[in-house]
């Protein structure tokens, strides 16, 4: 007999509309002795069955919605089923290119779980303590899907600490022989598996770079927060007139002088600048510097709810520097990665900046996150990337006043 | 002098955000004698000015905003730089590509001023009297910048009516000598820029089209409210496996099938299907039918806010049906046009209609306007497209239960 979790009357609100979480505060009682792990049965107050999910003691997040089935094996079958799914939307919808986030966590049904693949080198990351423990499973059959040279272990991730799972980052299957490389739109980039941020690139703005690059021909072009290079040496390579790249990080700055040299970018055409975006930002509006395309792709600058106010300032002090140092006509493109700051308050924060600049925008281009991030409707947590292409206006509307 | 119209006070709140039309009940004085299209100085109730509009006797938009600039001259000049900038977004969004709203009225700064380029035709559309009454010198300037083989009247258009203009349609300048072949992502469609919808092609779903076609390879599609064969024949050529055209027009069914053969597609894989949408879906479903890609691209359902509750009804049955025609995995593009129901609307009658078909949604794209459609910030009437690509869950969340 399997264990259960009973919820408490009327506590199954969301788990109807399709949302995939448990929280321990929604358990009425438990049958059995699930340890974490385990795979549990889901039922209402009423004794209908949710199905089936992976069980946590001390987690906020009790349990982790698997299945409908009550009956199902969670076992090699159903791992198999769930990553020969999640790697048939990547091949639809990206054809030939074998990069990709091939697991997107809940929004594939693989609890926690973010599995990215660069070629034939994969990445996993857990943050589920039942997944970890399937842990040589689901390597397995990585390896049987998809024949990788290596698997990489990327759990330098402080979410584990939800689950009681230590931090950790390592070659776990295969050999990694060093830096990888993928092509996007004709631009090549090594991308550091191992040791570069996140998984080594931003997979999530893949739909969004090719947009900025295109509009980027003949023009002078900040990449503030580059990192890799991303953003800033596609555009070098559609023809911007120059590329100021920014960020804080020097290991960051020389993965994007080796894609520059990759792509034989002329170097003439870029500065490469190590420093602090918010006070260079201030710096180069006090210098009266102009530019007529920057890109602002910030790391989440609100980790939670808690953060919300500090983020909203950061998230303006950028905006209002970028939009001072753009003249009329110019084009910003500018996104956030916190979850917590959702849509509709990150295009106020876009406004409020608008107005203390002084200037009308309009949009050119909305982004969010590719299909290889998919967004689950019952579930907001899985929505966290937003992307506007603005251009600021020059005599079109009236002028903007506060 | 220029006739002036003074605002009552407080009543410049959206102005002062960049918002570029004066309503009647706005104003408190007019200063002058001002006819129907004359430009006249927008003020505040303390003088300050707001720059220069057209001025409309009998509209309730009594002015429309021109430039900030009082002293500027609403000449030749000035509408050939307003051209000048409109044409340079475009060239620099679409690159090499010559089809595209080459002007969207407000957001282009040229009020009530719709102008489409197909290669060398444009159309023009006018809802704005001022504009109206410049006709001749806008013709000539666009001769000028384009040297277009002819230039087509669509002003089929209710809302003209509202600046007391006539309802008309035909050649203005040059030869129209029939439809003009445009291609997009390789796909051949021939468009009637005189006697087609719209103005013949639906330009705003441009940047969609694509992403649905790459995910039809395989599947067998249905387009519904398919009009000269935009989603469908795209998807067709990219591989479907079948599909299946709807629409309620004979005429732009044949359009379709022209297309279809302008492509060489093997119309064995195609359906062209002349019926009312909503009763066929609802037989289809009756019959048992699936299809594993759906489109949904529906005229504008609410015409104003007043209609927004049968336009609400009509979106859920067509969702509602489409959804219980996909299995499991099964993908639906589904859209809205109508400008009065905004997006958060729009997803709540998805969202409604998925938890009736009882399935669960993850979204995999979402898009808006294309950048030759921007939308201004201030002002909310130049956003109206929402478009969702969303798949149908299998079992990777709880079974959502109504």
């Amino acid at each position: 007999m399997r264990a259960r979790v009973v919820l408490k009357p009327g506590k199954d609100k969301l788990l109807r509309r399709g949302y995939p979480w448990v929280f321990a505060n929604q358990l009425h009682r438990i049958e059995g002795e699930p340890r974490s792990g385990d795979v549990v049965e889901i039922t209402a107050a009423d004794g209908t069955t949710y199905g089936l999910g992976f069980y946590h003691e001390h987690s906020q997040i009790a349990v982790r919605f698997l299945t409908p089935d009550p009956n199902a094996q969670i076992d090699a079958g159903f791992f198999r089923r769930r990553l020969e799914r999640a790697l048939a939307l990547r091949q639809a919808a990206f054809g030939d290119s074998t990069h990709y986030r091939l697991v997107f966590s809940e929004s594939d049904g693989l609890p926690g779980t973010i599995i990215d693949r660069y070629g034939d080198v994969l990445t996993w990351t857990c943050l589920c303590y039942g997944m970890e423990q399937r842990r040589e499973l689901l390597l397995d059959l990585l390896e049987e899907l998809l024949r990788p040279r290596a698997i990489i272990e990327r759990n330098d991730h402080a979410l584990r600490e939800k689950d009681g799972l230590p931090q950790r980052r390592g070659v776990l299957r295969g050999q990694y022989g060093g830096p990888v490389e993928i092509v996007e739109e004709g631009v090549r980039f090594r991308v550091d598996v191992l040791e570069g941020l996140k998984t080594g690139f931003f997979l999530d703005q893949r739909l969004h770079r090719p947009v900025v690059a295109r509009l980027a021909r003949g023009r002078r072009v900040l990449d503030v927060f580059s990192a890799d290079g991303g953003f800033g040496l596609m555009a070098a390579a559609h023809g911007a007139a120059h590329v100021h790249l920014l960020d804080i990080s020097e290991t960051a700055m020389e993965r994007a002088r080796t894609n520059a040299r990759l792509n034989g970018l002329d170097t003439n055409r870029l500065t490469f600048d190590v420093a602090n975006a918010l006070d260079r930002l201030g710096e180069l509006v006090a210098q009266g510097a102009t530019y007529e395309l920057i890109v602002l792709d910030p790391p989440a600058f609100a980790r939670s709810k808690r953060h919300l106010d500090d983020a909203r300032r950061a998230y303006q002090r950028i905006n209002i520097s970028a939009l001072r140092l753009l003249p009329p006509g110019g084009l910003l493109a500018t996104a956030s990665c916190s979850q917590a700051v959702d849509e509709a308050t990150f295009l106020k924060i876009i406004h409020y900046s608008a107005r203390r600049a002084g200037c009308a925008l309009r949009l050119l281009y909305r982004g969010t996150q590719p299909p290889d991030h998919p967004v689950l409707e019952a579930m907001p947590e899985t929505a966290y990337l937003k992307f506007f292409l603005f251009q600021k206006l020059t005599d079109e509307t009236p002028p903007v006043r506060q």
